[in-house]
């Protein structure tokens, strides 16, 4: 059975299956999909079209995670928006802006105030701080930290195997850390930590860490101030 | 109460709000949502469980548009993929085509003969010409005007905001003249001007005004022909 | 009439067309939407709110394609992710995994166990060989031909058209020997060859052939091993 508030308003067709909470005046899209466990806090807003709450599905060649059995959290306040798919084991805080065409994987936590944009893909085992900007299409990795007040311009590419494929290896992504920029487009190697403040210009390589405030920008990145 | 046109085709299960006009010959694909007040002109075709004519959702750190009251125009002859978003306060030309899972934010226009490609990203505020092509996976920003006749390749990247959030700032996208060509996964920074009839090669990044007639490429992107 | 076999579990609202046929034990979730033709082999899953089987629709600025009347075979155990998008005339081998977001056009192949990534796309005429991966968003575009275990990082991207719609031309995309590996968001121009087992530095532009056992890395990409 779902525990459904009265005051949601709910589209056309959607589809709840068991188990799903759903708080005080929610609203959900037509056509969206909330899969069985999924905890729908108080007044957030989902667009048309989406899918909530999926189980991660795995083949052969890809990990398998350990928190099948946890649900998808969404907290007060958030929104989601159109034709956007989350994972089950994710929680995504307060007031948190999760744009059209946007995917979560499995095990990654959104802090409050944090919006991610429109197609942009976080993978899992991801952390997101508090009032972090992940821009339009940016992708990013499994394995990764963004601490609070980063910013993630639109388009970046991150990576988290350095063997792509080839060896066995303890994947790990990117460590950004508070308050660092990145530009459109650049692109960060698996496990490079970006520094405090630091910003990285558009189209950059960032092939190791950097220093604490400074700007690095090429391809490779060098300190350039 | 919505007009639609005696001859429109309508897949299964489409939901369609109130005031919509659908002219004539118009086809609408499965699981299809036209929201309230879009207008959909005479031989439009729309895949399936696409959502259109979005209202603006704003949280705090966003900015809000002036048109979230004017509608969706969809002029005569577009078609429209499968799995698109298309946001209210924006119009389409004739014979336009935009390609499945492409989002187009609010007050954009898109003249007659363009081609929006797949998975491409349209944000607010932007103008684009006549006979353009913007293709698969390109990203182009808020307050960017694209003049008749340009080409934007692949997954090509912009950005409008020189200050990545810290500042208050007024939002800037590139201005692509007429003619003009982006190559593939390029870069485009905050207000750049590319001239007219020029080429940026694959994987530039642009920071400053380009002349008209001339290729240019490389990181920084600079005259080579 | 469809040829759906008792043992499918089809999720709620799930449209199918007709002439299409359903092997034993598949799972389709909920508002998916099954066109006309498709072939979808044993134990088989499809995500929901997928669209499977779409007839190419073209303008008159886009190519034709010549096989508008075969359809998309699905062979047994691919699992196929939520919100995807899939051509008819296209063939999935046995055991692929698609992820979710990702669009696959015309006329391609994928050979068994490949892996092709969330939101990833890829254009029309192109072979994809044996347990090759491609990751996250990376764009493999038309007339391309990964052989057998290529890996393509995230957000990679390709282009088919030399002179960017500005020529006739005869489109034709990278070629990636059998074991090479592309790191994310590097930049493959129109014809290049990528050697035998040859590795690609992340935000790499690729603008000639490489020979076999390499790495190359840069803009324009050069050896560096």
């Amino acid at each position: 059975m779902s525990d459904i508030h009265g005051s949601a308003q709910l589209g056309e067709r959607v589809v709840i299956e068991k188990d799903v909470k759903i708080g005080k005046n929610v609203v959900i899209g037509h056509h969206s999909v909330i899969l069985q466990g999924t905890e729908i806090g108080d007044n957030v807003t989902v667009g048309c079209n989406c899918v909530l709450g999926i189980r991660p599905a795995v083949n052969q060649r890809m990990r398998e995670t350990s928190n099948a059995n946890r649900q998808l959290v969404i907290q007060s306040g958030t929104r989601i928006g159109h034709l956007v798919s989350i994972y089950s084991g994710t929680e995504l805080g307060k007031d948190v802006f999760i744009g059209d065409h946007a995917s979560i994987r499995e095990n990654v936590s959104v802090a409050d105030e944090s919006v991610i944009g429109r197609a942009a893909i976080v993978e899992l085992n991801t952390k997101i701080g508090k009032r972090c900007t992940v821009q339009t299409q940016a992708y990013v990795t499994g394995d990764t930290t963004l601490e609070d007040h980063v910013f993630i311009g639109p388009c970046v590419s991150m990576s988290n195997d350095k063997y792509m494929g080839a060896q066995a290896y303890s994947l790990k992504g990117p460590h950004i850390r508070k308050g660092a920029k990145i530009g459109n487009n650049a692109s960060l190697l698996p496990g490079v930590t970006v520094g405090h403040n630091t910003i990285i210009g558009a189209g950059a390589v960032v092939t190791k860490d950097t220093e604490d405030n400074i700007v690095a920008a090429g391809v490779p990145a060098r300190k350039i101030k």
